[in-house]
């Protein structure tokens, strides 16, 4: 692994490339890192201009009057392999390939872009790029781009008064997203260490970055913008290491839509995997996924003003003085999954003290322009934090004039420091500049955005319970004697694993243990089987080659009485070698009828990124028109599985309804736990399971798996894939 | 009628209650009003003092020098009436009341309250309030508010370089809300013309506001943000005139949620109507909701810029020279339901001979930073604009610097003149103010927010069909013959109408006349009602006092055979009676089971706030679960019967899935039709009406009504409703 520590903070830095025309991009990023304080030697590198913007220019690399840490590469594409060469050999052990025409450019540039990959191996070298911006390190002053974000005149790199004590890195792979993030952030005084634009990641990638900052220890909230992971396992690990850290990676995905799909293919020359299973691996890892720019600037001013003051809880308690806006802050809290429950009596008697008669101290704590002038924020803050109703205080402010707050400052300044719950601070007016400070210099993150603001109360909820989680998860697998069982059987199977080939398997994990029924070969025996079951059953024809009975005819349910079964068992059989005449049939399964329930559809199914993921939904054409399911990553324990069913838009319907009893969640929750656990034993050879549907019965009566389906991962793909590794 | 042009343009303005300390509301609002260039006379009314902040002050409204236009009362509560009375006796048509304590603070101060709208009606005076933070007459400079954003300080109230040349009003019942609003629109350089916040409404509501400035005919957009409407018909009308005129109204209701309802209840004294139905309005009458302050003014920005240049459908085209950010962008189109077509040959041919190899011209069209340096957004736009694919074209930008669009500007304003199809630019990084003004100059708004830039031309796509659509409308009512039918035998019937009394009133509309059944009185008539049917058949006990026959266990389906039929019946009626011992039983619906289709349940309910809705749902428990429903008010035409069954979530249900046909959706959208005309006619009669389940068959197959139930209005509620007239 080379030493991005050689690229972030390099000594000297030579500009290969440069110009002294600042109208274009070669000129801009020579005066972009002259403009800021860095340090370290900064050489222009030009073949044909022997002075630029000032300064004595070099011929070459070679030419330099001393050893180089790292280049800066702004040429075109069809040098940069040759340059980067000359790099290495110079012993230089970092670079940044600013130049465009890559794999985004068709198949010469790909070639061009391994060329480029395969000189950094060979040099073990730090290499950023191709068709990036560029980075910025904060702490050292070095703003190795061309984002006019970066530009001097766009004001300091750091604020005169930050928020909280902490430092927020960004790591964006789009060049443009990544600077505009900092320059977003400007207004809200945070302090940045790192932004780092990563392009075509020919050699290092989002995740590489985040293993070094992490290392680092010194950025404590990172801001993400992915269009898509190149290397799965590696991002796994790292947002483990980053969960487990405590530091929160706050992330957008883009690309999520069609259109958006096809502008990241054709502008990074990679495919965009599903936005559900990155959701799904974002949820396992306790990524935050932003909704834009602001919402993840929200969220990331909140966790560096709190620390570790994170609320234990959903329930908020709202101060205003403004009506209306304590109506809008409800609304949002409420919109953001938090609970704005009436405060205690106790804690409504000591404010109400405090509040004319025209106020109310129920929740949102409307005081009134009047209250809010004899208690100040501060005081009225402090009251509600009390309340053991809530986990946390969002104060309604009017931000526009400062005088009010500025006489409140040594009071706001001790309730942040000795309020163990957290205490945001909303104005639904525009802040005055020394609003923002007094906030900031008290510690307080000051929020605009209602919606933000409330979010990010949640999301800091959410990731303090996921951390959790987490930090008690280990590493599980199947019992050992399941295991080879499984594995046995599996060598010895065909492609297809129809419903009664695929039971055992599943039964040695205890998946549907109790549905398996029995294979007929005969009319009679199919009659016997029934009688034997002494219920309604169901007959479905088995063949490796039928994977889909209900399409193919090859199934009847519901049948009482031998004439019944009798007549059932000829029509699924002709109608099963009428849709396949060429199908080997191997029997008709006779099951007893499930009884009645919820119908859920489990399933596993592997995503070209992120390998195998369990997917639930809840069963019937309509819900299934709906699209309504969840997924996550295998394997999962009991808290992934209820929380993966929390997800899903009809979760409801496992509840109580018009006097039915609640579904037993437990055992499906078992039964999800289960099947990950079997697909994460056997990732390598299984492709995908059905079982659809499964029956979800009435709380303490379990689950019936109706069907169930394996299709084994072709050997080939598997070998493909061994010899890409 | 009061005049709300005194309120609005006074030429003399007296603050009764007036203070020389600035600290306090008193002194607030009359400082206020005198930093502001208002042309009129101001005076202070003070009882205690002689002079306030250096002007000399009158004991009484009575002692002032001249005849006066408008009192602005800020004095306590129990003062008010006294002073409010004594502003009539002296001629004084207007006044605004500031102070709190009436109807939010109990039955005292409801009890003053009243005495105010009595007064007020006296005298034929425009009040304002009470419990109102104020108004500003931008155009006249008259703030007579406390705002802390109406502060001098907080800038000039119009801005030296306006969008447009529109102007924008905002009305809100929440007075900090309102003036938020006008301060959050300040960096946007939007004309405005007045802010008036209505309190609790005593006298004049949003509606009059609404009414007053449509009127006045310099309002071109409007802002409105809502609690509660307290005269829905007069919204409605008031609604339809701007619609109809042309006037765009963005609304946000407030008091969404639990929470939130419960904050509006406690401090405006009024209970906020359901969510649902208001949404039903506004989208009936073409108002536009928005989701926050910045979408808001986001989408005034967008009709003002644009004028009537408005999109002619739903496809915009996407010209970015950042991938990452053309990326973003996409998805925000995509999410506000735009279509990002891939554009046609010839437009691409056009626009490639301008951009490098690595660049594309799909669309997102991507310059890349080197296309967009040769080409200029101007041109770049146009390019775009021009192909039929699309409807809108949104340029992304940088704006941090200026120069690049500064060299652009006389193009930019050219093509503003010039372009047929509305031209957006978004920036994804922070706009220097330089560049806000000249995109202003040149004429185009500049958004911050790729959500908020993709929403707005979303919004002005919908506004002007459904415009158009509201224009051809015109008033209907059922046939005369029916209606006379109908309305004689409600007036014989009893409160509830089971199936078999229903249906007759129902099948004069034309609504499942084909399902109507036959009831049988004996066992024997039964089995003859169901061999004459011919196939399966349903039995129903009928009985006004048993409107939910499946709890009753008094429905038999899916019948075949006198056997069945006959156990069925007595079945049935056992089971009627168990469950309701006391029921008069008319006998049992005999009806053939219809065939199947999706399931729907239509239903007319009434809201409190609004009347009658028609409200369409998907059938099924978990469906119901989910509580999937839309509504509509009644009447609605067929594009609005189409439109409510597009807003249910799980719509694609209607379309062809797996092979089987589409439904038949213009036979339920034609019962929609029929069931809605009903419900309008006989408005002041119908309580309630349940067709549920109605089966859709598949497209040219119809529909079945399997099930009917009418609830009357109470008399008793319609006569006190006569009575409140």
């Amino acid at each position: 692994m080379p030493d991005i520590g050689k690229l972030l903070w390099p000594k000297s830095v030579a500009v290969i490339g440069a110009s002294s025309d600042t109208h274009i991009l070669r000129g801009r990023v020579f005066e972009i890192i002259r403009s800021h304080p860095f340090a370290g030697a900064i050489y222009p590198v030009s073949r044909s201009a022997a002075e630029v913007q000032g300064l004595k220019a070099y011929p070459s690399i070679d030419a330099l009057p001393e050893p180089l840490d790292m280049a800066v590469l702004i040429v075109p594409a069809e040098y940069v392999p040759a340059e980067l060469e000359r790099c290495g050999r110079a012993g230089i052990k970092a670079a940044v390939i600013l130049s465009s025409g890559f794999a985004e450019a068709g198949e010469a540039g790909a070639r061009m872009q391994r060329e480029i990959a395969a000189t950094a191996r060979r040099y073990d070298m730090a290499v950023e790029g191709p068709n990036t911006e560029g980075f910025a390190n904060i702490a050292a002053s070095l703003c190795a781009n061309f984002s006019p974000a970066m530009d001097k005149s766009a004001g300091p790199l750091t604020p005169a008064q930050a928020l909280g004590r902490g430092e927020v890195s960004i790591i964006s792979q789009s060049g443009g997203l990544g600077f505009a993030f900092f320059d977003r952030a400007r207004p809200r005084n945070l302090r940045f260490r790192h932004v780092v634009t990563t392009g075509n990641e020919a050699v290092l990638e989002i995740s590489d970055f985040i293993d070094y900052m992490l290392d680092e220890g010194k950025t404590d909230v990172f801001l993400l913008l992915i269009e898509a992971v190149k290397t799965p396992e590696k991002f796994k690990r790292v947002a483990e290491k980053a969960l487990k850290a405590g530091k929160p990676l706050i992330v957008r995905k883009i690309g999520q839509t069609e259109p958006g799909r096809r502008a990241v293919a054709s502008h990074t020359a990679v495919l965009a995997g599903s936005q559900a299973a990155y959701r799904a691996i974002f949820d396992r890892y306790g990524l935050i996924e932003g909704r834009d720019f602001d919402e993840m600037l929200d969220i990331a001013a909140g966790f560096l003003a709190c620390g570790d003051r994170m609320p234990v809880g959903n329930r908020v308690g709202i101060c205003t003085s403004s009506g209306g806006a304590g109506v809008w802050m409800a609304d949002a809290c409420a919109a953001a999954g938090l609970d704005v429950p009436v405060l205690d009596d106790a804690t409504r008697a000591t404010i109400d003290v405090h509040l004319p008669s025209y106020a109310t101290s129920q929740n949102p704590v409307d005081s009134t322009a009047q209250g809010v002038q004899k208690l100040g924020y501060a005081q009225f803050a402090r009251l509600v934090a009390r309340s053991p109703s809530i986990d946390g205080v969002i104060v309604v402010i009017t931000a526009r004039r400062s005088a009010f707050l500025e006489a409140d400052l040594p009071k706001l300044k001790e309730l942040a420091r000795e309020s163990p719950k957290p205490v945001f601070m909303w104005t639904y007016t525009l802040p005055a500049a020394r609003t923002v400070e007094i906030l900031n210099e008290a510690g307080y993150p000051l929020f605009t955005d209602a919606q933000g603001c409330a979010r990010t109360l949640r999301a800091m909820a959410d990731y303090r319970l996921l951390r959790e989680r987490a930090l008690r998860a280990s590493e599980t697998t199947g019992p050992a004697p399941a295991r080879a069982k499984v594995r046995a059987m599996l060598a010895q199977s065909g492609p297809v694993l129809c419903e009664y080939r695929a039971r055992p398997l599943l039964s040695a994990y205890g998946i549907g243990a109790d549905d398996v029924g029995e294979l007929a070969h005969s009319r009679d025996a199919a009659v016997a089987a029934a009688q034997a079951i002494g219920r309604p059953v169901a007959l479905k024809v088995q063949s490796d080659d039928i994977p889909h009975k209900t399409e193919a005819g090859a199934i009847a349910l519901n049948l009482t009485g031998a004439d019944a079964v009798r007549a059932a068992y000829d029509r699924v059989l002709a109608s099963a070698k009428r849709h396949a005449p060429a199908a080997r049939i191997d029997g008709v399964l006779v099951q007893p009828m499930a009884p009645p329930g919820r119908e859920v559809i489990l399933g596993i199914n592997r995503d070209p990124t992120w390998g195998l993921m369990l997917m639930a939904g809840l069963g019937g054409v309509l819900v299934e028109t709906l699209g309504d399911v969840a997924l996550a990553p295998v394997p999962l324990d009991q808290a992934a599985a209820r929380a993966l069913l929390g997800r899903l838009r009809g979760a409801q319907v496992f509840g109580s309804h018009r006097g039915s009893p609640p579904a037993d969640i437990e055992a499906l929750a078992d039964l999800m736990l289960a099947l990950s656990q079997f697909a994460a034993d056997h990732a390598d050879d299984i492709a995908e399971i059905d079982l659809n549907p499964v029956i979800v019965h009435a709380q303490g009566e379990g689950i019936s798996v109706v069907d169930a389906l394996i299709v084994k991962r072709e050997t080939e793909t598997a070998e493909r894939r061994g010899a890409a590794e």
